[in-house]
């Protein structure tokens, strides 16, 4: 059977300014892969409703699962919770169980659980609550589009409460091995090996070593002896 | 005049499977917004033909301008030339000037012009190359489509080559200000003010210092005095 496949949707004008980094790409990538989750597409928008609504559209219909990230705080700029529950046809208000959450938590610290606040307790209908061990504002999941926040910190411990729910595939395995030649010296017999190998995906990443040209080759695969059959043509093909 | 609009998208497996962290989305968004056009999309997509096929239609058609990242070198899972071509309905094949550029760089380093290597000198017809001082293989722009390598070296070497012959907008400014409490405290007035100054956007991203949530508010628009006089307001507003 297939791996589940999912894609991520990055919501955030900072990110396409280039104020700030987007860091859960990556984060979310590793985990996935460590899933057996494959990762086929991500995608960065800005804090637009039109953009966001169409992209959760797209991309919820197109995977297995997808995965947001940003834009449900409480300020007038966090538009992802209303943006996810018209995509997917559901009506959104404060829900009770995400403002007791909100209402122990500002009990606890002191703050003020203030109407900018309250927006945060806005789930849509039939949504499952993901938990936040942060700042308490839940994320939630509502049909296969899980809802994250964007400050990494949380972004990773929602996800951490929600990948064990999911249901994941094989594992995908990979061996790499360094090559210090240029990519154009090793393409041809790469290209014939992964010919013979046409279960396992061979990947080929340059890069600079003391101003010479290298490349790590990638092998992928879920099945471990096919892969080490492959990497030792590898190490035979260019030994060094 | 609104300023130009533009998506960037980056292709390569090793990005959507955790082992190689994206950079050059984040050196375009910079890069771009020093120049005053506006990143409304970014997309990462696999090394696969249909992928980056409808990917590149859908972003050239819907922008001003559309920057591919990776793909462009010598081995077999380098196909993003031939499939641009094909997406804008052009002709590719190894071309004279890029096979001549691919020749001297040889000629001087000592190595071999092979049949891999030579892939790297297939361009579309009608395509401009784009030159690559660090190891010779050209990008190209074709249409509003400009394509450029992987390596971070390489594609930042590309972009400062090809940012200087398009025609930018007025540059977005931006001010910012940080405000030690949390958005949640800082939500109500800021949806006020940014209600005064429809023509400018206001955006806040919160952080957290020593256990404490703060945010960043950044204000941005393309008049100065209009920027200075909100960044006046927010401090009168939040001050500290």
């Amino acid at each position: 059977m297939p791996n589940p496949t999912a894609a991520m949707l990055v919501i955030g004008d900072e990110i396409l300014s280039g104020r700030t980094r987007d860091s859960n790409m990556h984060h979310l990538a590793k985990e996935l892969t460590k899933a057996g989750i494959d990762l086929r597409e991500a995608r960065v928008v800005a804090d637009d409703a039109a953009a966001i609504g169409a992209a959760v559209k797209e991309l919820s219909g197109a995977h297995d699962h997808l995965f947001t990230s940003g834009g449900i705080g409480p300020t007038h700029d966090d538009i992802t919770a209303d943006t996810v529950a018209a995509a997917l046809g559901r009506s959104i208000d404060v829900r009770a169980d995400a403002r007791a959450l909100l209402e122990a938590h500002y009990a606890r610290t002191g703050g003020e659980l203030n109407a900018a606040r309250l927006r945060m307790a806005r789930i849509p209908e039939d949504a499952t609550l993901i938990d936040n061990p942060i700042s308490a504002a839940p994320g939630f999941t509502l049909d296969n589009v899980h809802v994250l926040a964007g400050v990494p910190a949380i972004f990773e411990a929602m996800l951490a409460s929600v990948l064990p729910t999911l249901t994941g595939g094989a594992p995908l395995m990979s061996q790499s091995i360094q090559i210090f030649r240029g990519e154009g010296e090793i393409a041809g017999p790469l290209r014939d090996l992964a010919g013979r190998f046409p279960d396992l995906s061979f990947g080929s990443y340059p890069f600079q070593r003391d101003g010479a040209f290298c490349a790590n080759v990638v092998v992928r695969g879920s099945d471990a002896a096919r892969l080490d059959a492959a990497v030792a043509e590898l190490h035979r093909l260019f030994p060094e």
